[in-house]
């Protein structure tokens, strides 16, 4: 049903000898500008965010979303909508309480991070860190029995490095910190904003090191205890968790399909991922990437002209915390010919870089669509991207090749993973240009005369 | 003790009959221009913010303010200094949660107004309305057995008139909604962030009206609600509030001095409030003004100068929830000649305006301060002045002249009334700027050979 009225004719030869025939390019450009003028985007994140708002994986929100998807993808007219089972374990937040009793008394701003075990009340000394490689420098005894307090900043960057450079502050956080004999493990924030909100995310135990509760603190709370801290004062807290975790689940990948016509079995895939993190109504985060990649995939169908390749549109499971999502992906399809896999989910702003992770003979084809995107204002840096998260999972897992559309991420970490990832932090106007990017790209990853993968 | 080092002569005779003489005009241009080079009022700003914290009138951290404004103000070389009592009622807020049942589930983030009752759990229907005068235009029965809510926004604007057109909204919206059956109100919040935090305040209930739980939502929550209105679907809500009432208790007006020589017995008052909003660790609101204040009077003491009247500083109780500390205040001073009545409590940023409400005859006088405070950029606009709050209280009942020095309020309702009216909002930068105008100010009041007031 879904694909009908697109002309089923191959792509055509291309002329001189370039992977794209005058025609695809033409109908990629014609693409990339009816993009911008769709406001489908937007409809489609704010009738998620509203009807369904947070939906962790194994959540009643996420069964509602994965509803959502099949019934959005549907009526778009996308083909082979599915919802295939991803088997999961959930985590259970619960309340969290933080009190500084010394120097002197302040109820802080707090969250577990994501898999911290719960059930502990602690009251111990602090044991403060500028950051976490001071911890990791830490060859004393300073941490035994205290909480390690890690001060780690998130520097704001266009394209995520100051967060790339601060995540393993709490994701590797309570293992350094239980290696030391720390009974719990305190972060900053990775936030690049001043709210007394704090931000959760993912962190990982070693089955070899003690597991200790993990939280993050508001940025401003932060600044409290490092001002006592430079007071030089010693520092006392009061941690409580109910986190619980290790419960059986079963989410789904949410799957939607322009069928291709002579490669159809080769498949172009484009991305979100459909999961949030349980307080968060995951606007930016990844409603928007749902939201961009199912309206790329609208633009593709409107046009009317079935893609040689067969476009596939996922909204992954669970990315938040395991990727179970692209991990059940990659089982189920791996001796599937992917000749693209991308995945937007770095928030909403307008895309400014294209780069790319394709096999050395393939550049000249990314070159090509890096030429159908440059009047969007993005630019084409080199083949050492890193597309997203669970593009990048199937890219390790598969060597398929991978694009990256690089948002401008300048305002992304300001609500990353918190309660304020609202809908009003979307500008709807940045929308469509995300929507072009994709549309070009899928549509062009499809046509192409020249394979761009496997990656060695 | 305090006050010895000062010059123990009077006033000069004015020159050419204006109200101040050559030479306290010169020592209020050098007070000014010194403490442009002061950084008191950020060390003692941070210092409360740090040390105290949320600081609401009864609390335990009430007290620890009060003891901590009084050795200060020691520290500081301020004589008479006192706490004085301040009998009042406290209010608990205790947990409050807000869930929208329909057409979708969101919890909601959500705080108690001040002196709502508690105690109940209601589950009902939205009754929207999109400001506060749709309610009180509205005749019919639509608000009966439903919770009414107010959409009222409130506009960025660097006078706070944004604010004063929304807050009887909260103030009285509760009154409003009872009369019309409802059986609680929900608000939007009083703020002009987009952060997912919710802004608490005062509001009062008539006696004989029924008392109806009163909530604020935070406003991106308030943009949700409107956008299900918008779509025509009926909303309902569940709320649950803990607040408890009516417990007596005793909280301090904190008082030091500069004696005055000649005119020691009148009066020039200069304040801040020391009680926060439970929630808040009150750093705009209102650490900055005390810290202001105390730090002004320091200037003048540094200055060597003994001032013709008393320059007190007051740091008045409970300003947040009833105005005891200024009611007190004017009903144990009733019978002192109060030159000029004057607050800070509009946050931390720079002063753009004075304006007075002094007798018409002393014009003149506050024309030539407001030469003095010219090369600050204040501009002398006018005797409408509205003081702050407490000193409006005075103004009020006592008939008090009263000046008005106008901070910048444009960003001063992203945070107010919330838990992120931290010392990170505050910018040290123009706190000087803010004692330099109010140490010229309390100057030339105690030096003027012309009476300020009494208002008629």
């Amino acid at each position: 049903m879904a694909g009908a009225g697109l002309s089923g004719c191959a792509a055509p030869t291309p002329a001189g000898g370039g992977p794209f025939s005058a025609t695809d390019l033409a109908r990629a450009a014609a693409l990339r500008d009816a993009a911008l003028r769709s406001p489908l985007a937007w409809e489609l994140l704010q009738s998620l965010v509203t009807e369904v708002g947070p939906r962790a994986a194994g959540s009643p929100g996420d069964a509602k979303a994965v509803a959502w998807a099949q019934s959005r993808m549907r009526q778009l007219g996308l083909a082979q909508v599915r919802a295939e089972p991803v088997p999961l374990t959930t985590w259970q937040r619960g309340a969290t309480t933080a009190v500084l009793t010394a120097p002197s008394r302040h109820e802080l701003v707090v969250t577990a991070l994501g898999n911290s075990i719960g059930g502990r009340e602690l009251d111990a000394e602090l044991a403060y860190y500028p950051d976490f490689a001071a911890l990791r420098a830490d060859t004393t005894e300073r941490a035994r029995g205290r909480i390690v307090f890690i001060d780690q900043r998130t520097e704001r960057t266009r394209d995520g490095s100051g967060y790339s450079r601060a995540v393993l502050a709490r994701f590797a956080g309570a293992v350094e910190a239980a290696r030391r004999g720390a009974v719990a493990v305190a972060i900053r924030s990775l936030g690049t904003d001043q709210d007394r909100i704090a931000h959760t995310g993912a962190m990982r135990y070693d089955p070899q090191v003690a597991a200790i509760p993990a939280v993050a603190v508001s940025v401003p709370d932060a600044d409290l205890v490092a001002q006592f801290q430079a007071s030089g004062a010693p520092l006392r807290m009061q941690l409580r968790l109910e986190a619980t975790g290790t419960v059986t689940a079963t989410s789904h990948n949410v799957i939607g399909e322009i069928p291709g016509s002579d490669l159809a079995h080769e498949v172009v895939l484009i991305s979100g991922h459909l999961d949030t993190w349980d307080i968060s109504p995951g606007a930016q985060d990844n409603g928007a990437g749902c939201a961009i990649s199912m309206a790329a995939a609208k633009v593709l169908l409107d046009a009317g002209h079935r893609p040689s390749r067969t476009v596939r549109v996922v909204l992954f499971a669970n990315e938040e915390n395991g990727f179970d999502g692209a991990r059940a992906y990659a089982d189920r399809y791996k001796e599937v010919v992917h000749q693209l896999v991308g995945e937007s989910d770095f928030g909403a702003d307008r895309v400014w870089r294209l780069r790319s992770r394709v096999a050395p003979e393939a550049l000249p084809t990314v070159a090509a669509i890096g030429e159908v995107l440059r009047p969007l204002g993005i630019a084409a840096e080199g083949n050492d991207g890193s597309p997203g998260p669970d593009a990048a999972m199937l890219m390790r897992l598969r060597k398929w090749p991978a694009i990256e559309l690089t948002q401008d991420g300048t305002r992304y970490f300001d609500v990353h993973h918190t309660v304020a990832d609202t809908l009003d932090k979307i500008n709807p106007a940045t929308l469509p240009q995300n929507i072009a990017a994709w549309a070009a790209v899928a549509w062009l990853a499809a046509q192409s005369t020249q394979r761009l993968g496997p990656l060695t």
